[in-house]
Formats: structure tokens, C-alpha cells, sequence
């Protein structure tokens, strides 16, 4: 089973995908993880443009990878920063799109239930994330950028709940 | 020239296509309005289903319509109720896709600067962009759900910038 997690951003969404622990004690396996970057540093493109630029890039990686579940933390519906979060919801919306056409279930987890499950805490800073998910994977570095390691933090919470056998 | 405006919300987007009025003191000619109605009464179906939905039916009156310019209103920054605009905000991603994709040009304008083009005032109600919109295309009925109304000043709005030859 392939698990696909996806960080969305205004500028960089966060992708990681895994296959779960095939028993307890043993680790998940990262298949890939990256960043699609939805501008150049230069120019910034009209938000319909880069919205284009990334379907065409997931619709690619969903096809590439294959995964069987595509996960994505669920919105505050208060948050600290509206205008981001809005921006941000138009990327959220061309990703439930994209990934809802080519995957069978799509699933929201609140960021705290992710927190807890990788970190140990609903309230890790992003630090703590990059090292938790470079433990549980047994990587050589952190993940990086911390969309990374959020996006492949997501798909091992939602691996630990539908990796082993019940 | 065909200017088709969009007003997207998280349960119906309306939509109405105009010409721009070929000279001063003449009317704008409704080609078409309406809306996609995201959901039933009786079922609410997963986000993603909704997006894919309207996304179908986005490329297909946009393929019916054939617009030369597709018009938005843009959205605030700081708005009185973020959970609701988050979410709309999802379906305004796929609209910006679909439309980008379609379209050459996509505008986006300002809440204010359509209600005072329409009904010369920014702070206009519901009601009173209802009945301006039925004023300036000589309809017989003021256009309802409200939502149609908003889109229709949304073209004519960006149609009396365009429509006429400098």
C-alpha cells in the first residue's frame, strides 16, 4: 500500500510518499518525497497560471506514483492568518481536485492528530517534525524544506492507522 | 465579444454570460445565466467529489459559452467569516484552473468597484444589485438567487471597460 501526503502552500506544496510499517517495530519506507514550487523567485505568474502549472505536476506524480490513499491536513476554519490560508485553500482545492479524479479515498487529518502521531505532541515546532520524520524513516538528514517533512509527517500518521492488519 | 462572469460560493456558484454594449447609451445582450449547484439538499458529498463536479461542468459551459473574457470578483484579505470564504475559496481554485485553461484572460475585480459600476455604490445590498442588474439588461424579472445577479454585474462591470472602442 502507497501513501501519499501532500503539504499545500502558496509557493511550495510539500509532497512525501510512503508504504507503511509492514508490522509493528518495523519502519515505513519512503518512496519519494520533493517539493513542487508553483513560482519562479523572479516572476510571479497570475494565481490561474501557477494553479495550472501545479494539476499538471500532480496529475504527472499522481500517475507516477500510484498511490492508494492521498492525505492532506485539514484547514483551521479560524486562523491566525486568513489572507494565507486563503491563498492557500485556492492550491487545496486543484489538489482535492486532482487527487479525488485519480485516487480512490482522499483523507483530511487536523495538523495536531499528525503532531501527535510523528512528534509526540499536538504542538511541535517544525524542527521537532523535520527530526521526528527523520527518526521514524530512518533517514540521513531532515527532511527539507519543512514542507517536506510535514507532507510525509501526514502520510505516516495516516500509514500507522491503515498499515498494520486490525 | 463575450464576457462571462462567475460568482463561486461553497453550495452554488452562479454564472452569467453578456455582451458589452456596442455603443453608449445602448445594452449590454444577456447571452446566458445561471447556476452550478455544488451538492443536493439531501447529501452532502466529500469536497473533493463537489470540486470534480463542478470542474465538469465549469469546462463544459465554458466550451458551450466560449468566452473571450472570464471575470471574478477578488477576494478580501480579512474577511468577516474566513471559514466560509476557506472553503469557497477551494471551489474559486478550480474556477481559476478551469478558466485559465479555457480563456485568455481571467480578470479579477474588486467587491466594491462592481456594485458602485452596477448600482452606484460600493456598499450596495443583495436586493439593490438585483434590480440594477435587471435595469441595465432590460429584463423582466430581477435575476434570482442573488448569485446570478452577482455574476451578471461582474461581466457587465468588466464589459463597460471593454466593450466600448476607446
Amino acid at each position: 500500500m502507497r501513501v501519499l501526503g501532500i503539504d499545500p502552500g502558496t509557493r511550495v506544496t510539500g509532497y512525501g510518499c510512503i508504504e507503511p510499517a509492514p508490522r509493528l517495530g518495523a519502519r515505513p519506507k519512503l518512496i519519494e518525497a520533493g517539493v513542487v514550487r508553483l513560482a519562479g523567485r523572479d516572476h510571479t505568474p497570475p494565481l490561474g497560471a501557477r494553479l495550472i502549472e501545479l494539476e499538471r505536476d500532480l496529475v504527472e506524480m499522481l500517475g507516477r506514483l500510484r498511490p492508494d490513499v492521498v492525505c492532506i491536513e485539514s484547514l483551521f476554519s479560524n486562523p491566525k492568518h486568513p489572507g494565507t490560508v486563503i491563498t492557500m485553500a485556492h492550491a487545496r482545492g486543484v489538489i482535492l481536485l486532482a487527487a479525488s479524479r485519480s485516487v480512490g479515498e482522499v483523507v483530511e487529518v487536523p495538523p495536531a492528530e499528525v503532531k501527535r502521531a510523528v512528534a509526540g505532541s499536538g504542538k511541535a515546532e517544525k524542527s521537532q517534525m523535520q527530526s521526528s520524520v527523520q527518526r521514524v524513516l530512518g533517514l540521513a538528514e531532515p527532511p527539507s524544506p519543512a514542507d517536506v517533512a510535514d507532507a510525509l509527517a501526514i502520510a505516516i500518521c495516516v500509514g500507522q492507522r491503515r498499515g498494520l492488519p486490525a
